[in-house]
């Protein structure tokens, strides 16, 4: 590395920056940590970075949304608390939602709106834990997002992982079966499309595991932040094959989340929902019964976990994503056609990172190129993920590296969706001069 | 009891919905479950309750927070992530707030947005037990609101407690001193005004658990929710005494704890102001450094504990609560005006009470009468708490026992805020229908 070039951003400012993070080992930044650095960097310097460390959606939302939202609040829904089960339309909208686009039927009242996916992991997490003292470890189909495995160290469960890559078909199933056998794992994780790898599972793949959590008496934990965002084939259509795969066709053992950030650019309001099977809804756990007076894995998950987090989620975002959710399954709104954008950009910035000495990382999907889509990996010969993080943060590039989403491979997860077409060129600039400082070997 | 009288919510009914909660002893029944059944007793028969179980607001919110709301998502604060340490005007109108009507001096970086004091206190729960693990034990001054104690058998913390009936003054600094000797209590947490007793704790009560808690190093959670809300004394003008008394004033060891939901009647969005001491927020812990990579109590709060609870409070709630939050100190907004209609009906509603031969619980404040506000409590002869709640749901009345506030007494904690003045006759009829079928001994 050559330590002296002069860099896009003042090399004082950035150790500033870290410094401030009070953090042991800049390594283990999370991504809200190189949030926090490029925006102190930038702050003082006045100079701006182009920004693909965070899953922010950078696409305005549908004004279906904002005006229900908006007519909510001027019908008075602020002063009144939200129902802990959620507003009535939402779980109607998200059952109606879910059997349009993946074919699983649920019931309404087990769609429960939460603060967010993450809230909805950390409530299904602590669920768990609580049903099944007995078993203390979640399996992770590695990469994924990291924040999942801090919410576990926080509530004090375990997990075990693998890194998926190379791992597939057959080979996944046999090496989930394997961990499972151990005999300590309650629930397994995985996202689909998964972040940041944007592989997907296929059919064949989600319905073995769904066979296994039913053997081994397992819960999956699909998180279905990236809803229909494998851009190869087109689920947008209500009720009409492909759907968005998923594991409640093939096992009663799901939650599913479903967020309203990314395929409805709805981050800010922090609003999702938790579907859970009616079946799972109302398993009867003794240990929930003897923690918490009640013994449904379903009534815990509202009337005690969600309750305790925050008293339910913000009122007039639930109106915001009931009204989404119905006129997508109505067929009136096509919730994906604005995050194609993403596929576009996804395939504009690779090649500009490919052009600049830079590889893809997670590159074959079962024989396939991977989508392109909200998020994707590339590596630098010769460098650790968390050493380019790093010195990329001096280039006006803030990215975060791929050890903090459990793979093992090398390399960092782009995420496109802050990235305008206007930035290309800078992009292509800063990558450039990163390349000339740190020639390959 | 005279079990077979007729009620006016018919008995089976009022049964069906107390068994579909699935609890072992009703007695045991949180607010939630005391309103799902009034619910569906409500939906099932068309009959209306007189509603006092739980703390819902009964105001309109101030437009000056709706507005800003709309307005801010019509500029589009939906699709971009809340920053996690809060939308930064709301972060200076709550420095702002908090000096104009506490007179304590706090930083905009220390005042973090939280999903509700609920949340709040969870996070600040959580940031405490991994602070200071050697300590497993949170002391209450009962009676409280019951769901902090949930948290606490949520997190796995345990909590000791004491009823505040008959110790007051120096008396409740020597019993909160003998507990603190024992060595196992991080935190102290109580409401001022008191949730249900309505007692307020006086200056030098105040004063005393401040020096307490400095000489045990012991963090004080002081529950807002009733901001100001005392109304025997007028602390509505910024900038002037009296205030509303705060440990603030007093100690750097302190959480302060603003609701968004009773004194801003904006329940629904689910907002308020977790209020660090500078001190107490950069305070290292080395447990914490351990845990989480990062020794700073505050920046755990921030970029560990609420990042992995829901990533953030909903964006647009945040511009409501700070331009609330802002007229208010400004001297622009009365936000206590719209909150005396609470005293007023607590007045009104006692006295019905009375008449029909109950009687107040929680009566004498330091040999003044407790104030009118927003619950009171009371009793009636020869009857426990648990088994008037659970009778009274027969009579159309839906209030919760003050056992599960950590009362040591036998009542029902009354919340005035939902009855209007047009239900107080049907209130009158119903409570004596039940004294004639209850003659007191």
């Amino acid at each position: 590395m050559n330590r002296n070039a002069v860099t896009p951003m003042p090399r004082e400012a950035v150790d500033k920056a870290k410094a401030s993070l009070g953090l042991a080992d800049f390594a283990c930044a999370n991504i809200r940590e190189v949030v926090t650095v490029a925006n102190k960097v930038e702050a003082a310097t006045g100079l701006k970075y182009v920004r693909m460390e965070m899953g922010v959606p950078g696409l305005k939302p549908d004004t279906i949304g904002t005006e229900a939202e908006i007519e909510a609040l001027r019908q008075g829904c602020a002063a009144r608390y939200p129902m802990l089960d959620g507003h009535p339309a939402l779980k109607e909208a998200a059952a109606r939602f879910v059997k349009a686009f993946t074919d699983v039927d649920v019931e309404p009242r087990c769609c429960i709106p939460v603060s967010g996916s993450m809230q909805g992991a950390y409530a299904t997490f602590m669920d768990i834990c609580h049903a099944v003292p007995e078993r203390d470890t979640v399996l992770f189909i590695d990469p994924g997002f990291p924040v999942q495995k801090t919410q576990l160290d926080i509530i004090g469960l375990k997990h075990v992982a693998f890194d998926i890559y190379g791992v597939r078909g057959q080979d996944l199933l046999d090496k989930v079966e394997q961990m499972l056998k151990a005999g300590n794992i309650s629930a397994m994780l995985f996202a689909n499309p998964n972040n940041p790898s944007w592989m997907c599972l296929q059919d064949d793949e989600i319905r073995g595991l769904a066979a296994l959590a039913d053997k081994y008496d397992v819960i999956i934990v699909e998180d279905l932040a990236y809803f229909g965002m494998d851009f190869r084939k087109d689920v947008s259509h209500p009720g009409v094959p492909p759907f968005q795969p998923s594991v409640g066709k093939y096992t009663d053992r799901f939650v599913m989340l479903i967020s309203g950030s990314k395929a409805f650019s709805y981050a800010g309001q922090r609003i999702g929902v938790a579907v859970i099977s009616s079946a799972q809804y109302d398993r009867a756990y003794p240990a929930l019964a003897s923690r918490y007076g009640v013994a449904s894995f379903g009534a815990v998950f509202v009337n005690r976990i969600l309750y305790c987090l925050s008293s339910g989620t913000a009122h007039s975002a639930q109106y915001a994503l009931a009204a989404m959710l119905a006129a997508a399954a109505d067929g009136k709104y096509n919730f994906l056609e604005a995050a194609h954008e993403y596929g576009r950009r996804a395939a504009a910035i690779k090649e500009i990172f490919i052009k600049n000495g830079f590889h893809l990382v997670y590159a074959d999907d079962m024989g396939d190129p991977v989508a392109d889509g909200f998020y994707f990996t590339v590596g630098y010969p010769g460098m650790t993920g968390a050493a380019l993080m790093e010195e990329l943060l001096y280039y006006g590039v803030s990215i975060i590296s791929l050890d903090s989403t459990g793979s093992h491979q090398q390399g960092l997860r782009v995420c496109v969706s802050f990235v305008s077409e206007s930035q290309f060129p800078l992009l292509d600039e800063r990558l450039k001069m990163f390349r000339d400082d740190h020639p390959a070997a």
